[in-house]
């Protein structure tokens, strides 16, 4: 096996296997954990197979000047992160102990970032907030104001750029004047959708764009499946906002799963077919339901560190009465007006007691009087 | 002690008591597993003052003949049942080890019940819905829907007689021509709400109308909640399909979870606030989100017995390919075409094989040639 590579030099082996293979390929996180970056590119050099490495990979290995590339790039605006910079976010090592879904798994050999936000830096206490792209007015809007609630109490909203969901979780980041993150599959310089260039141009002012695939490269499913779990390991949690029956977005949310972070779930209507998906995480998967920002930051806040206070309708009047009166209450009939007696029996107190506690509660307009029966006063719920 | 009694002696015992007493005073129950209901009785006949027995328990106890009042009631149409008859469904009898909640609790002395169902028979296997009476349409047409398919199942459907989600349900079991069973806080003999009562007789023919309370009773909230835990324990399961966040719902629900039962709720739009109630029943008490009968079954129904085909969304085109097929596909760009060597890395398959399964792929209509290069056919879904 090879020396210890200088870290120039993982670097760039690094940055020629990420031309050379699908971003998420684990036999090739593998080989790379092994034997390291230089000895892999090594290898492919020397014309041997490796698993993961296409047939072609020996020749491209040469087609492109990966000092040149670099520096094309980054005066194109993008970093390049490999494990132990400083802006590598540590989370993502989590993804080395994870079973692979869909072929796809383990920690990226490396990502591209743009932007003037730091990666590490927003994704210590970050949220994803994903789902449909075919997305409903209801879940927009919901996305939309549970990701403003989560920025504005400095906890960063990680997306995946797209439309319906995304879009929305991102501008209700921006509305709030807080930086966020877009995980994206194609090459982080090549905005897609093309209608969210200029959305993903705001993310990266103050916040990030990220992509594990190399500057320049196409959306197709299988880096989609590959940025899911990008997506799930940065942040301490994943929201699904809406998401049909095999939504990316479900993805997303099993790749949290596997990773042991917060799955959570905003519902929606039963006939909704875009609540369907989450609907079925929340029964099947035991994700946590969430109906607004605030229950969010609970399930992914440290012990307490963002306790709801309980909430409660607004007290009823019966809530402001004393227990004795409050038991009088709860023996008043609705309709037909009873008489004292009946009213203490039911109570089970004494019809002096009863008498009194009577009075006060006609005074405050919560009893009718009828001769000498008493009944509800109109519109008080007995159910209640 | 007394002597064991002669069981019509227990009866009629019950039937004095049940109308000296509000319905689920524990302190009572207690009294007559200990002394029997004879000897509590003749306590209060010598002028022993009871827990639980109002101070006029004496007068009172003398002014009615319990053997003429039975006949009477029962020429009306009301059945007196006590612990022990064939028709007394012994899922009551579980209230005995459950805590006391708001001061009710415990197995019920006795019941009223009218209607033409046997209880115990249709209780053997039933479910609970229950919700607002300030239901939403939705809410009221998930209830009606879910209980049909309950109900056509062979399961019962039972609820509480109520505005909203309580008649909705009701009525989805009726509609598929289903015996249901209403649980109210009134005398059984007493229609509450007013305008329910064409309803009830509805529910009487062929199932039940059932009551803690006597005969006469007016509805008050103590009975209410007293109401609450009959159709828990009754019940396999609760359903809670629309509750603000202090319906009583929540109560009978609460009740469910006590004694062991399922306590299952829909969701619904989280800026409803009729659905506040159930989503904090879902997220906080751990209560399984149902979206319709299906689930319900699944929930309450023994092992296995109405396990759900799992549910998908239909076939997608890429789920009819081959594995090999599929491989290629992920592969594809979306928008900017790319030549055969590119797809082929990014498959990781040779590229003779990869030109088969694009001219495979075109032929379907899934991929599109442009000249030497390929890109996905317009609206495949890349990240579905």
């Amino acid at each position: 096996m090879s020396q210890a590579p200088a870290p120039g030099a993982d670097r760039l082996a690094r940055l020629v296997l990420n031309r050379l293979t699908e971003p998420g390929d684990p036999r090739v996180a593998i080989w790379v954990r092994y034997l390291g970056a230089q000895e892999v590119l090594a290898r492919v050099r020397a014309g041997e197979r490796l698993e993961g490495l296409g047939p072609d990979a020996r020749t491209r290995s040469d087609e492109v000047d990966p000092a040149e590339f670099l520096q094309a790039t980054a005066r194109a605006g993008l970093r390049f992160l490999v494990p132990g910079d400083e802006e590598w976010p540590a989370a993502l090592d989590d993804l080395e102990h994870c079973p692979p879904l869909h072929r796809r798994g383990d920690v990226p050999l490396c990502l591209w970032a743009r932007g003037s936000g730091h990666l590490a830096a927003l994704c210590e206490h970050s949220v994803a907030v994903v789902g449909s792209r075919s997305a409903t007015t209801y879940g927009a809007s919901v996305a939309g104001q549970l990701a403003g609630v989560v920025a504005a109490a400095g906890w960063s909203v990680v997306s995946g750029g797209a439309f319906g969901i995304d879009q929305a979780a991102h501008r209700g980041a921006l509305a709030v004047h807080a930086d966020t993150v877009a995980v994206v599959a194609s090459g982080a310089d090549r905005p897609y959708p093309l209608a969210h260039a200029a959305l993903l141009d705001h993310v990266a002012d103050g916040g990030v764009v990220v992509s594990e695939a190399p500057p320049g490269a196409a959306p197709m499913r299988v880096r989609f499946l590959a940025r899911n779990r990008i997506l799930a390991a940065l942040t301490g949690g994943t929201v699904v906002v809406e998401a049909a029956m095999r939504s990316g977005a479900l993805n997303t949310a099993h790749w949290a799963d596997l990773l042991g972070r917060d799955v959570m779930g905003v519902p929606g209507p039963v006939n909704s077919a875009p609540s369907a998906g989450v609907h079925q995480l929340i029964r099947g998967r035991g994700a946590v339901l969430v109906t607004r920002g605030e229950e969010v930051l609970e399930t992914v806040g440290g012990a307490g560190e963002h306790l709801l206070a309980h909430q409660s309708e607004p007290d009823r009047p019966r809530d402001r009465l004393a227990p004795e009166d409050q038991q009088v209450i709860d023996a008043v009939p609705v309709l037909r007006p009873a008489a004292l007696p009946s009213v203490a029996s039911a109570a089970g107190l004494a019809e002096a007691q009863v008498a009194a506690s009577l009075d006060r509660l006609e005074g405050q307009g919560l009893v009718e009087r009828h001769g000498d029966r008493w009944r509800l006063a109109e519109g008080l719920d007995p159910a209640g």
